[in-house]
């Protein structure tokens, strides 16, 4: 192992273990350090170069997390054989924060950027930048800012009939943020029994049990929960997804959500309402929401943003009934929000604006010709194995593959191509296995194609 | 009182109960509707305009929340008196989303808008929204964006001397998300029992009692936490402000600090280190982070950006040992990042073009000359009943009153004038009572009149 020589610039702005880091990991990309090569010891390179161990250490940490160099224990470090198996930077030779979109790489999906016009968006937000930068000044409301509660209470009235004033809505990031308060606020009411539809959401499972919940699961039917088996005569709550369950996508009729209600109202109980991607089902005429119909106050309505703007948002919120809006307010201020304020005024503005409701119509309109597209190329293809099944949500289906190969096997199949997938391993046995296949996260010009790979890769035709 | 004739837009984009909404709202500012006036019950003004009663009460509603009305139990709706009480639009006629700075009237405190450059902020957002956009059409990280956590490596590296790796940052949206994240952690290591410096910081301490920690006081010496009276021979975690403690503002000196060390190295336990403003201490030499000094990995570094950005960025951060970082991977794909992926993605260019670091150094001198204003303010009005103890934060001093009033009174009064203060009730006896004054949130042009008020205002010459 030739000694290596480096040169220190003690008046750059840069620290000694950055200029370092750079130098060595240049070596290694020139060759001079070839592949496999031994490094040389902490202790042995801050001796020949004159650093401290811990500048030797920072640099050689960096190398290591940026996949230029690997360690082996009781062995010490060597440079990578491959290089583009770094996890951040990877075929370049810049530090990640030099491309930013060197992070995307960890990411193995494929995305469609045709889904959200960010023209827009970014006009909102240098708005409140230039106009609103003052309230930036402050924390935001814990519940969640007033102006966006009023868009949204404007929204959910008229795309889903709930009526509410924005004092009813408290907003959070992302379903578990807006779940834990539920929780507690549940908890408060002396609830502590929660019915879950079987099959279903699993992350939501685990939220409750989490919170100490006793479980109890009720087996979905075709028109969704089945209300006989819910428990009476004592105070609990139920999760359901009524319009478009997950994962059998079960639509559950108008008399069976009375049903419901009349339950929760004989039992003291209440109704959790998912509606999360409401916005873009267009199939059949829509189902009034359960909230809509709920005169004694017994659901709660949750909803997200995440499905109709971009991914990356994590605004959620959900609707409570005025009773449970007191509850809230005891226990309010123990509890920072967690949305960045920034980008709520944003959406605020973005809904007021009528970007929001313009953008829901396009993407309406594109997904359901991504659908159509999908439910086209699999029926030319006609794949005797493949039993495609559309459930009534605009943004996936249910693929039952007749093969000996696991659910998640398949996911994994389709990761490799760039699909995203969920194993379905409630309708999944030793002849079929289950997958929830997401057509509309694809671009327009790529499904046929993704989807002639995607079968030949599952029956080894490659 | 006057039956309300109201023509309707049936063509109008908006829904009929903002359509009724609008109309009842400009009645009442018109005066057509007199202040106090009783409004038609919600039959009533359904069978006049020959609406659902659902529309009427939404308008209603949204009337009431806004301030323009009030009820009265068993006896109907009254236009409001005083239009100036409004909780969220008031003296305007426009509802709330129609300004959104009227969010900020909710927040009665002073702030100072020299304190940020929200120009540069809203360049590098604007970069990622038009560059790295396919970005944020997948969700974050729930360690936080890579590059971030790059950068923040860099960051503390180079300010606090802590050596670390992305690997070993979580990000998260406050201190409560880090907090919840660190719970779990020493859970998982079987640390049930955390000691907590008294007098400290309320809120975490309630963080780890509602996790389920069993919570140990320990005194603050003039040099910080008593170590003689640290729990021996059993894992445990201790919370402290090594650099700053709050609200005694006491700094632990070095000695103290590597006995703490070794504290945590003979009992296997955690030394969890808050660093929370230490970018804004400007007096004496600093003094090495304890997370610099941690050659066993026996501390967590906890930092944030709120003091040194804005206060509506919510981006926390830790810094984890190795160990405790394969911990957190075993579960950190159960918790999503609460942390908006698009705010981690600017704050890393912004870091990155150095806007952070000029913004820091800003932010001292002017901090450092309301410092001296405040100073030179008491000093000149030499109030006999107030002693002021400056901390070695930069951001804010304690008041020492000799009064009847308790120090929740005389925040109040303080909030009456719009200066924030928080009541120290650790530091409070009949005679005297101690608050923390902020005056780093005030503008250098308003200091001297606003100490001026507020003497006059806690002395009652007003």
């Amino acid at each position: 192992m030739k000694p290596i020589m480096i040169e220190f610039n003690n008046s750059s702005s840069e620290s000694l273990y950055i200029q370092l880091y750079k130098k060595l990991r240049d070596l290694i990309l020139s060759g001079d350090i070839s592949a496999g090569e031994k490094l040389p010891s902490l202790r042995k390179l801050s001796e020949s170069l004159n650093i401290s161990i811990t500048t030797a250490r920072s640099a050689y940490d960096q190398l290591l997390v940026e996949g230029y160099i690997f360690s082996r224990p009781q062995s010490g470090y060597y440079a990578a054989h491959d290089l583009s198996s770094g996890p951040i930077s990877s075929s370049s030779a810049q530090t990640p924060s030099q491309e930013l979109s060197e992070t995307g790489e960890s990411n193995p999906f494929i995305c469609d950027s045709d889904c959200f016009n960010f023209v827009k968006w970014k006009k909102c937000s240098s708005q409140v930048f230039n106009e609103y930068s003052d309230l930036l000044l402050f924390e935001s409301d814990p519940q969640g800012e007033a102006t966006l509660r009023f868009e949204i209470s404007r929204y959910v009235y008229s795309s889903r009939g709930v009526t509410c004033n924005p004092d009813q809505i408290i907003i959070g990031a992302g379903t578990q943020q807006i779940t834990g308060h539920l929780c507690r606020i549940l908890k408060k009411m002396d609830i502590n029994l929660i019915s879950l539809e079987s099959p279903g959401y699993l992350p939501v499972q685990n939220m409750f049990r989490d919170s100490g919940f006793a479980v109890s699961h009720i087996d979905v039917t075709r028109d969704g929960i089945d209300i006989q088996r819910l428990p009476s005569n004592i105070s609990s709550a139920v999760y359901v997804v009524p319009s478009n369950q997950f994962p059998t996508g079960a639509v559950m009729p108008i008399g069976r959500r009375r049903q419901l209600l009349s339950w929760a109202f004989a039992n003291d109980s209440i109704i959790i309402e998912d509606d999360y991607d409401s916005e873009l089902r267009y199939f059949g005429k829509p189902i009034p929401s359960l909230k809509s119909l709920d005169e004694q106050g017994h659901v709660v309505y949750l909803g997200s943003f995440s499905s109709t703007l971009f991914p990356a948002v994590k605004i959620s919120y959900m609707v409570l009934p005025e009773p449970m809006v007191l509850i809230y307010r005891t226990m309010k201020d123990r509890y920072t929000q967690t949305c960045s304020k920034a980008e709520q005024l944003t959406l605020a503005l973005f809904m007021k604006k009528g970007y929001y409701y313009t953008g829901i119509r396009k993407l309406r309109s594109l997904y359901s010709q991504k659908l159509f597209l999908t439910l086209q190329t699999f029926s030319a293809i006609r794949p005797e194995n493949i039993k495609v099944t559309h459930t009534k949500s605009g943004i996936n289906l249910i693929l039952k593959i007749r093969t000996k190969k696991t659910a998640d096997e398949l996911c994994l199949e389709a990761k490799s191509i760039g699909l995203q997938m969920i194993p379905l391993s409630e309708l999944t046995d030793q002849e079929t296995a289950s997958v929830i296949f997401y057509y509309s996260k694809l671009p327009l010009s790529s499904i046929q194609s993704m989807i002639e790979k995607l079968i030949r890769i599952w029956n080894d035709q490659v």
